[in-house]
């Protein structure tokens, strides 16, 4: 009846870390961890210890009892310390999990599925760590089982909350809980890379494509619907209400991830950034000590500041980042996303390198004519310059890939050796060719900020903009107004948008302002409603406008704030 | 930790049946419910089945235990037995039960408040039936304990879900779960009118404006937001998961109806028939077997038709009408408006007859000068003609009120003995003069269709437009559109409405049709925002819109509906 794998997920964080930078305290820790782990699980390898303390009978309510929810998170952290840091300590205990899993419901010895889908991710994973098909049979089979109606049958869900209304094949718009979705999404995906299970992988797209076009967020949020912390309806995309698991969009990073490396296009790639840059970086506060579960997109008025605990199912997050929640599956879920953020920047293939996010790197591949390394440099997201240099080259040519955003148009320009051309469209701009160490090539991105505005059937920013600046969303903060009512603004977008590059929190960002107005609507007193061409006048004062990014709000106190505000013409 | 009132509810509905038409079985069956309830009840007048049967301790938990609003309930239903029949059964055992209350909390003796306000409206009932001080003071005493922070502190709410963040004569702003916050708001307004106490009237008041122009929804919803069934920020009016429970319209009915006593302002009037005409009506199917517990005002796909048993408390409501629901409160609370409407009607006060909401009716009235008797004739809101026959008069001139609604503007129209003229601004139109029977004042009002627009502020139908004729909200619903999508349609809002009288679902009812576009939208495939200036075009071709009221909708099966469409201009 309760799930708790924050310890597996912390663990596998603190894994990456170690791949990162050697930290003997850290190793201790997780082999203190292993060892307890270890000597709590039953001789069979089975390990939940809300179960083993009699709380729940074993297997016996999978819809919640995150049973193999739990036993994936550990196999992940398992195979994170074992790359990261070629022990076993970890990773033997977690074969000993999986073994047990696949022993109990392997070969059709049981047609079940967990209520939240995980453990098929990291079963693809163990049997790419190991070569042991039955771990890879055990993810496939429990794809194979979800979307009977076994699950949600009993209680306040129905079964389409647990994808299990439609067989996961012929699901092509994603569904209920948010994680829950995008997990399996995931899941799919890794099983199709090693099966060529098109029919999944198509499905997979689909989902994806449904979600991404209808039901997210400019932030990136996804599972809008506060009750059940669920994708809604098409276009149920509320703001303020809006709920945007930090969980949901990192399952959004990994499901993305794994269709980008599937298919080599760019969107993906596009979504990962989306999400990195705006929601899962809101998530922490600047001090890293407070996390927000959900993340709305707009704040009419302030909230209480955040309680040392909180519910996350609530309607409204606090004002500012709670430092623990009750259910805290997010703050370690953002622990072990940062601490493998590297794994997301490039990747090679028999033709050559693909750069796909934008960060100071240095990227290396053993390509089939030899090894490259790159060094990348860059300020971006402040500025949209990325420098490229080749370090190492092998003499034959090869390709690199560089990854023209979505929302750079037809704006990016491409220099190579000096000589500078149009990028191309969204996607990528391939430079195939010989290179020598020392040549560089350098991405412009056209970052200087736009305006946005939703998909005419988005009821809720109906009439609205936002300000974007290259990945970045931005939004209106009532600390950066100077008073100014942010329920009563408009912005006026016919005039020009003017950046600055500033302090703020600790952090160099680019603040945008804007002209507006800010509205009286005293007249409007008695009624929220009028007859259309007798709605009562107001006057309507000029103001100025300052968004910043939204990865930054709620850190100055309680405040109120809006990624969308209303546009005026003239 | 659950409250059952149903029967009370129900029992008051029967009684106020029973005073409008003699029925032997339901005399029967209150009477045999009275000796139940009596035969349950304890030595010293206490009665709750759940605390009685152990399952919970008597006053332990008022936060949640409802044992005084079930209380109230019993009061209502044995006041509204006796007024109606003259019979004391039902009576007596209330009464044993308010003295139960009156000894346990009365004088100050136990400082607390019960959870959900609605015993503060029976008790003043009861003193004015019965004279008895005591009841008054144990209202006001629960009034005067109100908004100290006792209630919420240990659970999911805060202490402003139950209205007890502030004390309640300093409250001026409506907050918290909808049904309690208008009850009280009741409450306050009765213990004003038999003490006075002019604080009490002034925030109430308050607390219905800051209702009525910024947290109530077109169709006279209020509390729009799902969690807690509570109302949300200022312009919070999500159409989709407007939550809008029946028994909150209900309560603002009741607590309009109030105000207007006390105060004789048509504008309390007003939100009765916005009200009683949308969502009170929409909230029963029209085989009157079949409620809606929340009533949205855009349903975006058909949702599942209604099963058989249902929580309320869901972010979506069934496709079609339960017959029942786990809480079941809304039905009976229905039932006891619908049997009790005749009670909105008319008022009268020394100085004349004034009517308020229009049905053909029969009224009649004590003035000082002798007795008045008014016939109304009318096929009010189908069109807009009242028609006010004398019956009776006495000689002296007293005054006769016809309410001209707000949404009427200065279009109504007066004849008196065949003289017209305008009939004033919003308010009440008032003819004082010597009356001989046989004269006739006719008020017409004007409800051609009208477009309403909402405040400024409200986001969720900014840029929408909605169609009102009279005191009638229409929507527009899949069963009459002809295959368009309803998220694709815009309404042009330049050309003219047109309206013609038809039969619908065994109704006489004006449907209302107006010229719109619906959009091609598929150049938005892969994602729903879009630089400003840059969005994908698409076609849009001319078709027709076909509004009826929203009281009707859902009738047909499972079904889409919006109240407000965007609006186009050209």
């Amino acid at each position: 009846m309760v799930h708790r794998p924050d310890l597996y997920k912390a663990l596998e964080g603190v894994a990456w870390e170690l791949g990162r930078a050697d930290s003997p305290a850290l190793a201790a820790l997780v082999d203190e961890m292993a060892g307890v782990i270890g000597a709590a699980q039953g001789p069979d390898g089975y390990v939940n210890s809300f179960v083993q303390a009699g709380l729940d009978v074993r297997w016996d309510d999978l819809v919640k009892s995150h049973e193999l929810y739990c036993i994936g998170h550990l196999v992940q952290a398992g195979i994170a310390h074992r790359r990261a840091t070629g022990s076993s300590s970890l990773f033997d205990v977690a074969v000993r999990a999986a073994d047990c899993a696949v022993r109990d419901f392997g070969g059709g010895r049981r047609r079940d599925s967990d209520g939240h889908e995980e453990v098929e991710m990291a079963l693809v994973e163990l049997f790419r760590e190991t070569g042991e098909r039955a771990y890879l049979e055990l993810a496939r089979q429990f794809l194979d089982d979800r979307g009977y109606g076994l699950l949600g049958t009993d209680g306040h869900f129905e079964p389409a909350y647990f994808q299990d209304a439609v067989p996961v094949r012929e699901q092509t718009e994603v569904v209920g809980h948010a994680v829950r979705a995008v997990y399996l999404i995931a899941g799919m995906v890794d099983v199709y890379v090693e099966t060529g299970d098109q029919t999944l992988l198509d499905a997979a797209v689909a989902q994806w494509e449904s979600m991404t076009a209808r039901k997210a967020y400019v932030t990136g949020a996804v599972g809008l619907r506060v009750e059940g912390e669920a994708f809604g309806d098409p276009y149920e995309l509320p703001p303020d209400l809006g709920y945007g698991e930090t969980c949901a969009s990192i399952g959004v990073v990994m499901a993305s991830w794994r269709l980008l490396l599937a298919t080599g296009e760019a969107r993906f790639a596009d979504a990962v950034e989306r999400a990195l840059h705006n929601l899962v970086a809101a998530s922490t506060s600047v001090e890293r000590t407070g996390f927000f579960y959900s993340n709305p997109a707009q704040r009419r008025v302030p909230h209480e500041p955040a309680p040392t605990d909180t519910r996350p199912t609530r309607a409204a997050a606090p004002g500012t980042r709670p430092p623990w929640f009750e259910c805290a599956c997010c703050p370690p879920n953002v622990l072990r996303t940062i601490a493998s953020l590297g794994a997301y920047v490039a990747t090679w293939s028999p033709a050559g390198v693909q750069v796909h996010q934008y960060v100071p790197a240095t990227v290396a591949a053993d390509l089939p004519e030899g090894r490259v390394e790159l060094e990348v440099a860059t300020a971006y997201p402040l500025d949209g310059v990325v420098d490229v240099r080749v370090v190492t080259s092998p003499d034959e040519p090869w390709e690199l890939r560089l990854r023209v955003p979505a929302w750079a148009g037809d704006g990016a320009r491409l220099e190579v050796d000096g000589e500078g051309r149009a990028a191309g469209g969204p996607g990528y701009a391939a430079v195939a060719r010989r290179w020598e160490a020392g040549e560089r090539v350098r991405l412009v991105l056209p970052v200087a900020p736009r305006l946005t505005v939703a998909h005419p059937s988005v009821d809720a920013v109906r009439g609205q903009v936002a300000v974007e600046r290259g990945p970045v969303v931005l939004c209106f903060e009532s600390p950066d107004q100077r008073g100014l009512d942010l329920e009563r603004v408009e912005l006026l977008v016919d005039r020009p948008l003017e950046e600055e590059t500033v302090e703020l929190l600790g952090q160099r960002v680019v603040r945008v302002r804007a002209r507006g107005v800010q509205r009286d609507d005293s007249g409007w007193a008695g009624s929220g409603w009028a007859t259309l061409g007798q709605e009562p006048a107001g006057a309507a004062r000029e103001v100025e406008l300052v968004a910043v990014p939204y990865a930054l709000w709620a850190n100055r106190g309680p405040s109120t704030m809006r990624v969308f505000v209303p546009a005026r013409r003239g």
